[in-house]
């Protein structure tokens, strides 16, 4: 089954405060775009990598022979316009699976790589999730509290999730006819009214959003290096 | 005004796989319990610091002169139960408000504590909270996606929780008869009908539960002492 993966990597890192593209940044030498990037290029099954990027000559420039077969291109103004732009650069219906994955996640393991493909092989479309690790209020618009959730019955998602490619791109058409905007790809199929289903996210796969972020990346590298 | 901190260090720290009470662990040379009490100790309006542990005699000998003024307690087999017990250490009533911190947070800030303390002088009962990063999916039991949540509408609670004395006692002594478990204060006082005002959390105030979030805590103190 041919496997296309596409990389999201256009956010502009304002949270992060370092005044260029997040993905840009540097983890141990490498940066964040590559560290995303090299498990799906290295990849056995994935036969085309699609990375969206603020500025693609610039990131070829970074990136050198990192960049390896992977195609560049301009990403939009949201994440989903970005996948969007990645879909249109890939030739449709001549993949079977769409694995899609957020550059802000450079610790992504061939393990859950796998375990996506797996059920979005066998489900049409899979997303990892974790349990949140704190007590989840729902909040009442008005500065109170309306409800403590059911942990167990949530799940913070993570990227990558994947999903047959007929769906993800029918579903993106939809969502761009009618004006939706989600914060994941799941979010764009979900509103189609197809099952999503839910695997073992990894707590290590974190995202980085702010300087902390990239200080407990550089952590956790760090404790494997010496464990290794 | 009376201001009581309860500080919750009964956990056994099995998810951190390090074989002691989490409260134990060190963090650049000082215990998770000792810089969790530390801010309530020393701050001027906080007039009694009760602390739960798994064993009072070892945490005073581990803790030697950072005990300070706190009073020890044995905790229960669950945080509730804890809780209950460092309640009932402290003679009833004479404090007007009930500040309730887990040990397993140990960055906690003063200006953290004087925000929870505001509000809930103000409004009886108030909760630190932060918008999650990631997208939130609410799972439907049978291994996929109900739907997704609204971000904006969630908070990720952390503590100190604040109380105003009377209501705190009050919301226990029920969920004790009704054997309601929760996993914070504010649920067991949400559940009286009581509005729980939410105020900003800080990133900076993570829980430790793995070994990961030990090295996160490393990480924020190395960052926070060289840009000192």
């Amino acid at each position: 089954m041919k496997v296309l993966a596409i990389i999201v990597a256009a956010g502009q890192g304002v949270r992060m405060g370092a005044g260029r593209p997040k993905a840009y940044l540097e983890l141990e030498g490498r940066t964040l775009l590559e560290r995303s990037l090299s498990p799906f290029l290295s990849h056995p099954r994935v036969e085309r990598v699609v990375a969206a990027t603020p500025d693609p000559d610039e990131t070829r420039r970074i990136l050198g022979g990192a960049a390896g077969r992977a195609v560049l291109v301009r990403g939009g103004a949201t994440r989903q316009e970005s996948v969007l732009c990645a879909l249109r650069a890939a030739p449709s219906g001549a993949e079977e699976v769409i694995l899609v994955h957020d550059a802000a996640r450079p610790l992504v393991s061939r393990e859950l790589i796998d375990a996506v493909l797996v059920a979005a092989e066998r489900d049409g479309a899979a997303v990892p999730g974790l349990v949140p690790p704190d007590t989840v209020k729902q909040a009442d618009g008005t500065g109170g509290i309306a409800a403590t959730l059911d942990r167990d019955r949530l799940r913070l998602a993570q990227t990558p999730q994947g999903f047959r490619g007929d769906l993800l791109r029918e579903a993106y058409a939809r969502a761009e006819r009618d004006g939706f905007q989600g914060t994941d790809d799941a979010s764009v199929v979900e509103r189609t009214g197809r099952k999503v289903t839910l695997v073992e996210g990894s707590p290590r796969n974190i995202k980085i959003t702010t300087a902390v972020d990239l200080a407990l990346a550089q952590a956790i590298l760090a404790r494997e290096d010496s464990s290794a």
